[in-house]
């Protein structure tokens, strides 16, 4: 092929975003502009992938992680023949379109992460590369190779400025995983002007610091040596490669290369025109694709079908030879659990003294990894406080990619972030574990892997004041608001150790979408289940745990976590006083809210209004369920430094305070 | 004095901070056994303060970012005689005690940061450093330098692997703060156990990479090698200051130095009988402080009494010599604001078409700035967008100390932090901005502002749906709820500009907590405040803007920011059904509840239980305003690309699916 074919099809891809953006007169066309010809080496020369089978096990995993450049991918997918038309492009931006502002994941075929909010494609590509590593250590068999592919990704100045890249870098770096090839699209130029003005580290140096094979290309147009430095970072193969490519944002249009005003905003008619004549492209049609472009690009369909050919050929020996690991592999690339996967989580005997949630859930997922092999997690840097180490197995480490317990380090946010690249590789049932105060440097990230739908698990122990000493800095009393706050997370808090197997059990089967369980330090009684409500109801959400006599309660007091054992004693405290309460224990909101509307009238009926929420976190959202006439026990201010139980007698979370609390609404 | 009588200090250090933590029956001894050495040198041999003054303005700044070492610091308190006895130290993590878990800002004298969350104070300092060297640029004269102090800290393992302090140390190196010292506690060790298990960066090529000048200690008890590097650090004038001091966790103890088990707990009183045995400790008593030791460390009092004199004799001439600047410098200093500050903030002319609540923020910002200099801060590279900049301002950069318009870079987290570090500072209104949904990066420092009471201003624009095309990554749904849940946060959505401006003088006025203001990208209507109620009343958190006739309504409708408009509209089409509608702006929940019970009758009044409350976000929160009877018109999902009417139509955030409700409820 000649040099001017490749500058015709880099040159096609960049006029394909200028006017898609113009028509939807909205986007950012400087990124595409700027990124095109490593995008178009590493697309058409590189990336191993099917466009007609976007879900191909084995195929490399390409994450645009500067997501506002969306147009560039778009451009691509279409080019190469992925199930995404021109009139789709055309409808870039619009309502229901397969073509939103910043990639989506699942939307649009051969969209790997949702990108946009910066860093988080960086660190998803890491936690893509880590699940490869961990599949490949753990099916892949001397001369039958399922497992085995590269991580590509394109990263922007923004990228590289937000924190979440610079600890997943570390991460990366320290687990030697060479199948992350990155390229740094280096094009000076950042919102508010030149980097200059804000960012003169020297990057290449830091990620050699992080421990990546780093390379620098001089001209971002310069083809050969884009293919040359790709090739350079296959053969590394036990670090991170980080090829920094000297761009131009906006290239080829006369007066907004290399300024601020390319990077989100359309060009404009005038622009527009002047970029064409500059790069001698036709003036007419808009969405030109010459022909001889669409055919190069297209062979990315044979390519791919061979591709992806061979490596059934691979996949039907390897399950001649290795039938069970070959079920097993299925079993796994389709998200489903084996049979029995939960018969050795335990029934926790009744206990009065009992122990914490946390240990619980400790037990719990110990009971389940032997027979799932593929939940596969870690802590950052607390697993001997979340209970996250799965015992009897090794750490993954950089060469010992069959080791199941990752060690995230003080890295909340990669964690997060990683997490989700797991989930979206495939093939693995990621979990994370941190104290719940700590939610809130991981934000960013859970809220996309409830957006994208991802089966991610959060492990967040140490969920209120019952933490004592650490104080307030540590002590959560929003986080489970705001963490309810996020559409499609489902928040858990369970109340013993038996709600805590439940939840575990909905937490491994919630395919949709991520949950977070808030668990206690403090150790909290297993209650004797053959005198309340069984543990199991805790699937809907919220159940009447004891009820009134004969069903008619004089209140109802709801609970969460620890302050279901509150209520209870409240309630029997109450009895005394002649006053019948129902008590329901209330582990998830979401839950709840998904039930029918007859069951929650079962368990909140509207007749009966004296209700009282008791949770030891902020009163926000409770109203809902308690109505203009009942109380919100909880703490509408930041916690203090004390034991444990001086801290739930101050801030009024027991039982004498929710009486008084009754007898005052009745 | 003696090498003998250092060693003893260092060991007093030691032994209190884990008698302390043996009383209290819980806290984290390594830490301050490991790096006793590094903090006693800092502290007697270079460290300028008055122990008898904690609020001397040109005193050093003391960040101990690795806050679980709380009882280092709260030794190093005691022993140099600031208000803080033993008989505190010996409450330790006890409720109201002045020792608490982890430090806290304002609660201790000589505590200048609230830390324990990682990451934290290293940005915090960073912005301590920021706001000094603009303090100095703004203030000195030649002769006359009356602000001229550094900020020391002291890190640990944990600060360096969270994102933000890699953000903050970039910025720091760009910046080139000199002014910063800090000594890294190099003690190889994290909670998970060896820091080789997932931390094997290159630390100190990180930093050089970052522009920082960089020195290692391979022994992190040689006070002579510490002083000589302190002494480096502080003829490095152009960059800050990287000190990786080799040190052992727990060092002392035979049986848990160098293990994780010197982290978190406390070491027993079998291995403090052990240890005190090793370092040739008496056994007996605890808590002991030897005569000598204390008499040295003492000599603090009368040293910095003289550093203090001294300084107020500087700053006495100076004032003799520049009266103007002295006392504007006094009034910076007092946190307090200029008489007739708020002169210049216009009054919006009525417009149907209006402008932007974030165009309305950038005018009335311009319009405060010239009257208040001291208000300085910028965006995380979004300034074009959320009209931060301060126009015919230089930009804060290297050497450029007078400059006010900060360029954070893509680093909301580390933004968030360094703000923080400019309020404790003093002299400094600071404020930051990004996108409303870049909260979410944020939230660990926004938390630690409202823990703190300062007064930091976040601007945050693009507060909606209401951006359009950009789609669900960039459009906030959950996070007026979330920020909602935080508190001692005030959060602000004005509806319009004449809002807006009333917004912005109560966010100049609220001392003791951060203000976020939440404002659109798109163009509102200004409101006619002839026919509405002024908007003044914004300062009551929510006011009843249009009432219906005679002041007697057959519905409420409340609504914030963009939504206002709909209300309006839809209590117009309800009027020509012969409904009668109030209207209530509600800009501020947490204002609105801190009025007299009366007030909130009056705008809302109990007998009226037809409510509609209407605001592009999530419900979660709103039931509370509606009661059990009312109706909440928000977004329990994710948003979509697409152009912003489109969104808004789809989402039914329209004035007629507000009709609608309406029609349903009565």
């Amino acid at each position: 092929m000649t040099d001017k074919l490749d500058e015709l099809c880099v040159n096609t891809i960049r006029m394909l975003s200028v006017d898609c953006i113009q028509k939807a007169n909205s986007g950012h066309p400087g990124m595409p502009m700027g990124a095109a010809a490593m995008a178009y080496v590493l697309w058409t020369r590189f990336l191993r992938h099917n466009p007609e089978n976007p879900k191909w096990p084995d195929r490399d995993r390409f994450v645009l992680s500067a997501g506002h450049g969306s147009m560039l991918l778009y451009s691509l997918l279409h080019l190469t023949g992925y199930d995404l038309s021109l009139e789709d492009l055309k409808n870039f931006r619009q309502w229901e379109s397969k073509t939103p502002g910043h990639p989506e994941y699942p939307l649009t075929p051969g969209v790997e992460t949702t990108t946009g909010p910066l860093g988080q494609g960086f660190a998803n590509g890491v936690g893509m590369a880590i699940a490869e590593r961990y599949l490949a250590a753990r099916f892949n068999r001397p001369e039958h190779t399922i497992v085995d592919h590269y991580v590509y990704g394109i990263l922007g100045d923004g990228d590289l400025m937000e924190g979440v890249s610079h600890e997943a870098a570390s991460l990366a770096g320290h687990l030697g995983l060479g199948r992350i090839i990155y390229l740094y699209d280096d094009n000076h130029i950042s919102i508010e002007g030149s980097t200059d003005i804000a960012f003169s580290e020297n990057r290449t140096a830091r990620f050699e610091a992080y421990g990546w094979h780093v390379q620098t290309i001089e001209d971002g147009n310069d083809y050969k040596a884009i293919e040359k430095a790709i090739n350079e970072a296959q053969k590394e193969t036990t670090r991170p490669s980080f090829i920094a490519v000297r761009t131009h944002i906006g290239y080829g249009s006369p007066n907004k290369q290399d300024a601020a005003s390319a990077h989100g905003e359309p060009l404009g008619p005038d622009e527009i025109k002047l970029t064409k004549q500059k790069l001698g492209w036709p003036l007419e049609p808009a969405f030109l694709i010459p022909d001889e472009v669409l055919d190069h690009f297209r062979k990315a369909i044979e390519k791919g079908k061979d591709l992806e050919s061979l490596w059934q050929a691979h996949a039907r020996s390897y399950e001649d030879a290795y039938p069970e690991p070959a079920l097993e592999w299925k079993r796994c690339m389709n998200g489903e659990l084996p049979e029995n996967w939960d018969k050795d989580i335990p029934a926790f005997p009744a206990d009065p003294k009992g122990i914490a949630t946390r240990v619980a859930s400790g037990t719990v997922l110990n009971a389940i990894a032997p027979n799932v092999f593929n939940l596969f997690g870690g802590s950052a840097d607390l697993a001997p406080s979340n209970k996250t180490e799965i015992k009897g197995e090794k750490d993954f480490q950089s060469g010992v990619y069959e080791g199941r317990n990752l060690r995230f380090g003080v890295r909340e946010h990669a964690m997060a972030s990683i997490l989700n690249g797991m989930a979206l590789h495939g093939g693995i049932i990621p979990y994370g574990g941190t104290f719940l105060i700590f939610s809130e440097y991981m934000r960013p990230a859970i809220r996309l892997a409830a957006l994208m739908g991802l089966r991610v698990i959060y492990i967040f122990t140490h969920d209120s004041i019952g933490l004592g000493e650490d104080g307030p800095t540590h002590q959560p009393i929003e986080q489970l608001a705001s963490l309810r706050a996020i559409p499609n997370l489902t928040v858990i808090r369970p109340c013993d150790a038996n709600e805590t197997a439940e939840a575990w059990r909905l937490v491994m089967t919630n395919l949709n979408g991520p949950v977070a369980l808030a668990l206690t330090r403090q150790g909290l009684p297993i209650l004797d289940r053959t005198a309340f409500a069984p543990a199991a109801e805790l699937a809907w959400g919220a159940y009447v745990l004891k009820d009134a006599p004969g069903g008619k309660p004089d209140v109802i007091l709801i609970a969460t976590g620890s302050e279901v054992p509150v209520a209870l004693d409240a309630s029997e405290k109450l009895e005394e006083k002649g006053v019948n309460a129902r008590v329901v224990s209330m582990p998830s909101w979401e839950l709840f809210d998904k039930q029918p509307q007859e069951y929650r009238d079962r368990v909140l009926p509207p007749e009966i209004k004296a209700r009282i929420a008791i949770e030891a976190g902020v009163t926000q959202g409770w109203h809902r369920y308690v109505g203009s006439t009942g109380k919100v026990i909880g703490i509408d201010r930041f916690g203090a430094s004390a034991p444990s139980k001086v801290l739930f007698e101050k801030f009024g979370i027991t039982a004498d305070n929710v009486v008084r609390n009754v007898l005052e609404i009745l």
